[in-house]
């Protein structure tokens, strides 16, 4: 079949949208429709170049939701009319890593994934001329269909918003997971974020819904105060106002350090701020920003010896099969809030304009609506 | 009263065995007749001068074992004739780290500690001519008796050998309870442990009582390999013998990465190889070592992003009041052992000889008997 996806043709350039051929499900796949897409750092982060890793053409895209169409054969949990988020984090329920409780990193196809390529090692897309295209997180949710494989797809209720819980299939998961299934944080806790973007919106919302006690933001931008205010922090820094040393303000402010610190800026000095702010003897900090290629983070270890443990996650810790729909709930019930973070709505014609708007910092998410 | 002791007059000189006043117990302090005590690297660190936080004159030795000759006002949990082991970490059991389960780093004391007296500011010792001599680490075990806060005594069942569960005042203690209180190893599980050392035996051993299905030890000097694997090393990694990427070797090794590693050595860019060579997805790297002042561990933080844990360990997470009695009792019944590792007797005039035999590495351990 034919769809249209906005395809990255090399490094550094636009995407360019455009007609591609797009291959039937082969066994253990699913051809699904994409209603919605967010458009993410970690794209543009390909899309700019700055990924080493990265490889074109591609079809960009990872954060979406949409209906399923057509089932490969072997295909048992899926069926044409399904709601569907995508998973860059496939859940197989199987692997060694699926089977230990400590991980969400499937590592079924992961090989095949990095390689942009379907399990089987082959593409399904390709341009009109024949060219393969390469798919990308093992997503490309920046077209209007797609293929993934059967285990890379969450099934959720069929009443939610596509051009909401499409932030679901990222974002929000990342954010919140990394403070209930990777942070486990308590009720009471004492937490500070860096970074108010999204997925720092994000990770507050998790604290409100955990029960935290002290939700501190810290970003250069007093722009994000309000939207931060309103997900549920409870006191802001600027490292701009701070004339003294930063931790020491920071572990004032908390009684002592925080219980738990997360890192949503990718800034490795912001990540060792970050640790060294964590509580004495308890105090855990938790990388979810990604750091540009080849940057350290650094410490002394007495930091480590003296209690404070340093951990990371991806996905936030979620299992993505098991744990997307119950977040998909939680905003259906109202536990936890998205419409205010779709800033702006496109159309797959306008896509570049998002990445334009996450670079003049005015989204917080922009989604393209199929 | 008088009593003999070895006194650190100052930095990187021999200790000088001499005849030192003592104050009897104020409140809340206890009299102690020191029967045996360890040698440890970390008296060497401050007599050597390299702790840049040594001062002196001062009674060093923080392993040691002993019986209660007095008690002082207010003390309810001791009376004379009662064994005991020294604590450089007390449990007060009543202060926020106490009462947090999730640390042991009681802080009740912790300043005056610090400082080389005893809470109320003071020290009990001085030299004959009135010159006050300073506590160390709480504890001052290289005296024939010492006075220490009755929330820094474990008390311990009496017929265990007073020159072997010294040991379990420190290295003992800090390698077994490191594998069981801040690892939680579990059966089965793989671990590495760098640095065959006093303390890389006792965690050797804490992997044993754990239940651990592999443990490999590192370390250059090959003279250490009998007395691991008498302790429960299953292998041995000389680095010397590798010759490509030592990670990628010890990833090999252990199918994957380790469950657990734990740095013994001290030495910053081991603790990075130590972390790296944990599992992805769930592997925990525990740092036991004393790093030089200054030093500083490194690594990209795609290492914790992709689900490897950076901790650190201090007396093995251990609450000694509550947990060393227990360390003591795994001793009396053969869960543990402590005697092949007790290498060299010394009296205290001989104290000296102790530390040029830790240097040459002819001890693991050198017990003083007074
Ligand atoms: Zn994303
Ligand atoms: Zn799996
Ligand atoms: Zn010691
Ligand atoms: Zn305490």
């Amino acid at each position: 079949m034919r769809t249209r996806a906005a395809v990255a043709m090399a490094a550094g350039q636009p995407l360019a949208v455009m007609e591609v051929n797009l291959d039937g499900p082969k066994h253990g796949e699913v051809l699904v429709e994409i209603k919605a897409t967010g458009l993410c750092h970690t794209d543009e982060f390909t899309r700019s170049g700055a990924d080493p890793e990265g490889a074109f053409p591609a079809i960009l895209g990872h954060e979406g939701a949409g209906v399923v169409v057509e089932v490969g054969p072997g295909v048992t949990s899926l069926a044409p009319g399904d709601h569907v988020i995508p998973l860059y984090t496939p859940e197989c329920r199987e692997c060694d890593y699926c089977l230990n409780p400590k991980t969400n990193l499937c590592q079924k196809i992961r090989s095949t994934q990095g390689a942009g390529v379907m399990p089987d090692g082959t593409s399904r897309f390709s341009m009109l001329d024949g060219t393969p295209i390469l798919h990308y997180m093992g997503c490309s949710t920046f077209a209007n269909h797609t293929v993934l494989p059967e285990i890379a797809l969450a099934k959720v209720r069929k009443d939610a918003p596509f051009d909401k819980i499409c932030y679901i299939g990222c974002g929000v998961t990342t954010g919140i997971g990394a403070v209930i299934n990777t942070a486990k944080v308590e009720i009471g806790s004492r937490a500070i974020v860096f970074g108010l973007g999204g997925i720092g919106l994000n990770v507050i919302q998790g604290l409100r819904l955990a029960g935290a006690d002290q939700i501190v933001g810290v970003d250069l931008n007093p722009g994000k105060v309000d939207m931060a205010t309103h997900f549920g922090m409870t006191d802001y820094v600027n490292p701009k106002d701070v004339s003294g040393d930063m931790v020491a303000h920071l572990v004032e402010l908390t009684g002592g350090g925080a219980d738990y610190t997360f890192d949503a800026t990718g800034n490795v000095d912001v990540m060792r701020t970050a640790l060294e702010a964590a509580h004495k003897g308890w105090g855990e900090s938790i990388i979810i920003g990604v750091a540009p290629a080849g940057a350290e983070i650094s410490t002394r270890p007495f930091q480590l010896v003296t209690g404070r443990s340093w951990r990371g996650t991806a996905f936030g810790g979620a299992s993505g099969r098991t744990d997307v729909p119950k977040i998909v709930d939680w905003y259906m019930q109202g536990k936890i809030e998205i419409d205010p973070m779709i800033t702006h709505k496109l159309s797959l014609d306008e896509i570049n304009h998002g990445f334009d708007l996450m670079h003049q910092g005015k989204s917080i998410r922009a989604v393209v609506e199929f």
